[in-house]
């Protein structure tokens, strides 16, 4: 993976798709610029997630666009996915990589400068500081970095970084100017009237 | 696995563990007799459930007691458990095996008798037929296959048959005599004052 494939990373939200397809929010949002997509879900069985990766998974394919699973690495082994984002209280680190092999994508979450500390010492390809500002999508995260603390965590850490929580039009170019790699989006284009030029118009500010 | 290990099957269920630790709830039910253990875990983290994992994996390791995990194969094989058990809306079997290997128990729950004959092209490791009879435990279950469907289920499959729903002394050995190899219980065990003893009892039915 390069760093450029985090500049737009579209993180799947069913419930904020308003009812339209996945399959569909997905590839309107790759069309518009969408360089990495993370498929995240906390309530489907396996067997529907596993389908649902691989329906994602034939939907990016022509694309060459990476799909990361959430938490699961036996989907992602079951769809054979471009890798997994972890969080914190996910699969550890180590034991996903040995699942998963050295060629596959590990990302993990950061919510505050001690895990971007700790992260230095893990073979991780990228870190997502959670969340930048607070957020509707997720209502269970830790206190907000700020741009401050994105820029020290940027500043810090030896990996590749994305930005999440509350990134859109509004605060992905002061994001961006924090010295990061990219921005992760959900509602942003999960829950926008039309996805693909939303994608296009965050596209344009990264 | 031989059939003889699915003599009595623990399936464990924390909110019925009365708040004990579930080791303790494994490590009595084995003295008692159980013979192979499941933890089925709904609600835990991703890391919590390989904790959990690993603790019962050392607890049982003494025993020589296989430990299964229930539909996570990626906690399956963080832990390096004996194997996972599956149900029609966990991970395909054929997925499971290739991600498991030739080695690991594979159980599946079969809920009518076209599920048996389905079973009957497959290298399962053993079925569970479920429910047996209607049970608290599990509220999202199809109907009960009852005594005479059970006796059909043993007649028809190739496979090691363990019967799960309603087990108790009370019923156990009714379901022995219908041709199975073992019962499964959840809240004979995890929910007796005394579960070694209530192990103890329900092995000496079978």
């Amino acid at each position: 993976m390069t760093p450029e494939q985090l500049r737009l990373y579209l993180v799947t939200d069913r419930p904020l798709s308003l009812g339209r397809g996945l399959e569909w929010i997905v590839e309107e949002a790759v069309k518009g610029g969408a360089t990495i997509v993370q498929l995240r879900e906390k309530s489907l069985d396996t067997r529907e997630f596993i389908e649902l990766g691989l329906s994602l998974k034939r939907t990016l394919a022509p694309y060459g666009v990476p799909l990361i699973i959430n938490d699961r690495v036996d989907v992602a082994l079951a769809v054979d996915a471009d890798g997994v984002h972890i969080g914190q209280s996910d699969m550890p680190y180590d034991i996903a990589r040995r699942l998963l092999g050295p060629d596959k994508i590990i990302g993990l979450s950061v919510e505050n400068l001690e895990e971007v500390e700790e992260a230095n010492s893990l073979d991780v390809d990228y870190i997502a500081v959670s969340p930048v500002f607070g957020t509707p999508t997720k209502t269970d995260t830790a206190p907000p970095f700020g741009l401050d603390g994105l820029r020290k965590a940027a500043s810090m850490t030896r990996h590749p970084v994305v930005a999440i929580g509350g990134m859109n039009r509004t605060t992905a170019a002061g994001a961006m100017a924090c010295g990061i790699d990219g921005i992760a989006v959900v509602s942003a284009i999960c829950g926008a009237p039309e996805p693909q030029e939303a994608a296009r118009e965050l596209r344009s500010l990264l």
